[in-house]
């Protein structure tokens, strides 16, 4: 069995935001050399999400005021988390919403997908440097 | 290590419909031959789930229900993303509520299940051929 | 490839409940010996979730009462499931947003976290023993 470790870093500008980083764990799969095998992806923060949809703007604008109603930022007191100095509460949960992680099934070297699966980063509290795993095993 | 892969195949006849593809995965499972390892059951569509609860009739009436609640189909104009000739943005979100994907541990040949766990393809934007990906890895 | 399994229970004393399980979920990866892989740590009820996130005590406040908000316990009569004589719809649809499980990456012998994460049991339906399994394969 082979094992396959990268950090992927982005450098986000606004609070909320979605960044389509499938060409990013395409490279990633290609220096492993696994040709079959399951390849995990994760964001390494807690109030961001990694998840697979449509790479349609119209679509993740939708997210975003979805999001928002769901878990809005403001009032900031809506959160016992702020209490903590920190305005982020809405972005944990957000995050629950759209998932921590994909799992990606990896077949004839190549992220095993369907006709219109991307993989997004997002972003719930953003405006600072961020980190996404991709751990890769197989053979 | 050994690696498996199969498409399930599903017709839909309503736009939203949710089937259990338990015995699909299981009969997978033993085509595999793999005795010990992990298996990813995944949709293949961005408007669709597969998620693991309870096969009971008013459980899967009542996530129908509460789903068009947090995402209504209606009106299309909620959602940009139907700006682009499509009805079926409510269906992205659903997806996200009930998750793309799940792992499942393989014990002794099996699916290692608690008592009542049951794998569902939830399909949200249906009434055509709908695929499922299952890729287990082990040995 | 190596393959490991544990079990892991937990007494509940509400009917919701967050329980910080990363400890256990370390102590298992130290059993298996396995240096390099994944860990999948989920859910064996329905009415329950694994899932990742801040050991902060005012956040697990917030979730509970948001959670209460998006699935209210009452009235029962709200759920067709409730009509099977239990009284536990909601639990199934909160499991649905928190998610079934958790896949991590081990790396050098440890769960590959980001600074904050954390592995949490979410209980909806407590009261009772409750299982969780974790499945470690790699080598």
């Amino acid at each position: 069995m082979k094992s396959f470790r990268k950090e992927l870093f982005f450098n986000t500008t606004k609070r909320m935001e979605f960044i389509n980083i499938t060409s990013h764990v395409e490279k990633a799969l290609e220096e492993s050399g696994i040709q079959e095998g399951l390849c995990l992806v994760n964001a390494m923060h807690i109030t961001a999400s990694v998840f697979i949809n449509d790479d349609e703007h119209g679509l993740l604008s939708d997210y975003a005021k979805w999001l928002e109603e769901l878990a809005p930022h403001e009032p900031l007191s809506r959160y016992r988390h702020n209490l903590t100095g920190e305005d982020n509460g809405d972005a944990h949960h957000k995050r629950q919403i759209m998932g921590r992680e994909v799992v990606v099934a990896v077949t004839g070297s190549r992220l095993d997908f369907g006709t219109w699966e991307q993989i997004f980063y997002g972003e719930f509290d953003g405006r600072r440097r961020k980190r996404v795993l991709v751990k890769i095993i197989g053979e």
